[in-house]
C-alpha cells in the first residue's frame, strides 16, 4: 500500500492535516476539559447499557473471575456456539495453555486436536448443541452497522469507531465492517482454513494491538472486566508462549454463561453507549490535557478510546467505574 | 487538532491514499516475502549494532533479568543520572511499587519523597555523582538526527521512525524529535513539575501505546530483554495500580550498569541497524502477510514495528533471536 505514489499521498496529505490543525487552533474553546471521572460520575443514568446475562462470559480462574462481552452481531455462529460450549461446561476443567508476552494469552482443551502436533482423538467432546464446525466470520456486511465513527486517522483501515461499545474498523470500497484486535480483545483461534475455528479455544490481546490479525480471524468479543488475570500470568516458555509443561498451565475452573446462572450470581454490568455527549465529552479529554501534562496530542487513536465499563449501580450513587487511564496524579 | 476543517481535510486525505493504493496494486512484486525468522537469520553479521555497555542496564529481580538500553542521545541528563545512580548502588534493594493494567510497571524509592501523600525526608540518599535535580528532557532538536522514517502513517506525529533501535517520533514544524512510549518503553516518573525527574523512579509500558505521553515526560530508553519479567506482575490493588501493601511489592536485588559489571558478566546484546535493507524487508514481510493470513495489511505501526534484539553469537552461528511476533502457526 505504500509505495511511491503512497507516499507522495502522504506527502499531500500531511500538510493538509497540519492546515486543518493551524486553521482551527483559533476555534479552540478555552474551557478545558473536565476529567474522565468527573464525566462518568455525573453521566446521566441513560447513558449506560446493561451488559445482557446472554452475552456475557464469566470465566473463574483461580485468582478471580474474567468478565467477558460477547458479540452476537459479529461473529453469530461463534458466539451462539459458545454459548452451548459454556451451557454445556465444556470449558470447566480446561486450561490457559498458552501466554506470549506483547501478544496474547489463550486457553483451551491442551487435548484438543492439533494440526501442527498431530494430535488426535483425545479431545474432550462438544456438549449438546455446541457444533464442531462453524463458518469464518471475521467481517460483516458495512450496510446497517450502528458505527459511532471515531474521526481520528487509523492506518490500518479508512474507518474506525466504535460498535454495541466494541472497537470495530470497516471499509465503505469493500462494504465490510469488522472488529478490531486491541488490548483485551477476544477471539476464537483457529488453524490454517479460515473455517477452522468453533470458539473452543479462545484468546485475549494482552499486548500492543495486533491490528494486523484483523479480517484474518474471527473476533467474538472484549474483556470487560478482571483482564488482569489474564495478562498478569507467567508467560510460556515454549515457542509462542506456549507452557513447556503441563503443570505450568493454569486450571480454568468454570466458563459460564451469565444467563444461566441463577439471578443473584449474575454480574451486572453496564456499557457506555457511545452515541451520546458523554462518550464525546470522554474522546475530547483524551484528545486535549492539561494539568500534568503540558502537551496536548489533539488525537486519540481506536484502541486507546475503549469504552468504559461499570458495574450497574445496586439502588444509589455507589458505582464502581473502571475508568479510562489517566496519569494526572503520580501517585 | 480534528475539528470540522480537520475533518474536511480527512476526508480529502482518505480518497487520496485509497487512490494511492489502488495504483500501486499492479506494481506489487509477485514473489512473497520471507518470514521474519528467515530474513533475521540469514541477514549479515554488519546489520547487527552491539549495544554499548554503558548505555546497558542490568536489573535482578528474584525471577530474572530485565535488560534495559538507555538513551542518551534523547536524554543525556537523565541517562548520566540514571549512570551514576546505579554505579553507587541506589536502585538495590528498592522496589517494583506500582503494577497498573494496560499502562505501566513503576519501580523506585518507596519512601521517596511524595507530594501526594507528603511523605519528606525518608527516602534513600543519592550516591556520589547523582544529581537531585535535571532538566525535562522530553525532546530534543530534530535537526542532525538519524531517523529511519517510517512512511506508514501515524496519527500522533506528523513523522515517525526508528532512531538507534529506539521507536521515535517527530515534527519538522517545531524542529523537535523524542521517543515514542511503546509496550517496553522506559521512562522516567515525574511528578508536576516538569522538572521533576531524576532518573530514580522509572517506569516500562506493559500494554496499549500510551502515546499520549509522549512530549509530556522523559523517556530514558527501552526494554531489550526480559520484559515478561515486569509484564507478568500482580497488578497493584490501589488507584493507579500502586500496591496497598509494602509486603505486595516486588524487591528489586540489584540494578548495575553492564559497563560496570566484569567483562565475563555484562550480557551482549545486539540490536538490528535500521539503515539497512534487512530491516526494509522486515517491514515489508509485516505488511505483505501470506500463509495463515488472508489478509495483508499492507501498513504496519510504528509501535508494531519493534527493532528487533539478539544475544551476540558467541563464536559460530547459534544465536537466539527475539524475533517479531508471528501467529502463522497456531502451535
Amino acid at each position: 500500500m505504500f509505495r511511491a505514489t503512497a507516499l507522495a499521498a502522504l506527502a499531500l496529505c500531511a500538510p493538509l492535516m497540519a492546515l486543518a490543525a493551524a486553521a482551527d487552533a483559533p476555534a479552540q474553546p478555552s474551557k478545558p476539559p473536565r476529567s474522565s471521572a468527573d464525566i462518568l460520575a455525573t453521566a446521566p443514568a441513560a447513558v449506560w447499557r446493561d451488559v445482557d446475562p446472554d452475552n456475557l462470559l464469566v470465566m473463574t480462574l483461580p485468582q478471580g473471575q474474567v468478565l467477558i462481552e460477547l458479540a452476537p452481531r459479529f461473529a453469530p455462529a461463534h458466539v451462539a456456539n459458545i454459548r452451548a460450549l459454556a451451557r454445556g461446561g465444556y470449558y470447566d476443567g480446561l486450561a490457559i495453555v498458552r501466554v506470549q508476552d506483547n501478544f496474547v494469552t489463550q486457553w483451551g482443551d491442551p487435548n484438543a486436536d492439533d494440526e501442527d502436533t498431530g494430535m488426535k482423538g483425545k479431545g474432550k467432546p462438544f456438549p449438546e448443541g455446541a457444533k464442531p464446525h462453524l463458518p469464518a466470520e471475521f467481517s460483516i456486511p458495512l450496510k446497517g452497522v450502528p458505527m459511532t465513527v471515531l474521526p481520528d486517522v487509523d492506518g490500518w483501515a479508512p474507518r474506525v469507531g466504535q460498535v454495541d461499545g466494541f472497537a470495530a474498523a470497516a471499509d465503505p470500497k469493500t462494504g465490510k465492517a469488522w472488529l478490531a484486535h486491541c488490548y483485551g480483545s477476544v477471539g476464537a483461534g483457529r488453524g490454517n482454513a479460515v473455517d477452522s475455528s468453533t470458539g473452543a479455544e479462545l484468546y485475549a490481546v494482552i499486548g500492543q494491538a495486533p491490528r494486523g490479525l484483523d479480517l484474518n480471524i474471527t473476533v467474538v468479543g472484549r474483556v470487560l472486566k478482571g483482564m488482569e488475570f489474564l495478562s498478569s500470568l507467567p508467560r510460556g516458555g515454549a515457542a509462542m508462549g506456549f507452557y513447556d509443561k503441563p503443570e505450568q498451565r493454569l486450571g480454568i475452573e468454570r466458563v459460564a454463561l451469565a444467563a444461566a446462572l441463577p439471578a443473584e450470581q449474575r454480574p451486572a454490568l453496564q456499557v457506555l453507549r457511545t452515541d451520546t455527549p458523554t462518550w464525546q465529552e470522554l474522546l475530547d479529554a483524551r484528545r486535549r490535557r492539561g494539568g500534568w501534562f503540558v502537551h496536548s496530542p489533539g488525537y486519540t487513536d481506536l484502541c486507546s478510546a475503549a469504552v468504559p465499563v461499570r458495574v450497574k449501580p445496586a439502588a444509589g450513587p455507589e458505582v464502581k467505574l473502571n475508568e479510562p487511564r489517566s496519569p494526572e496524579s503520580r501517585r
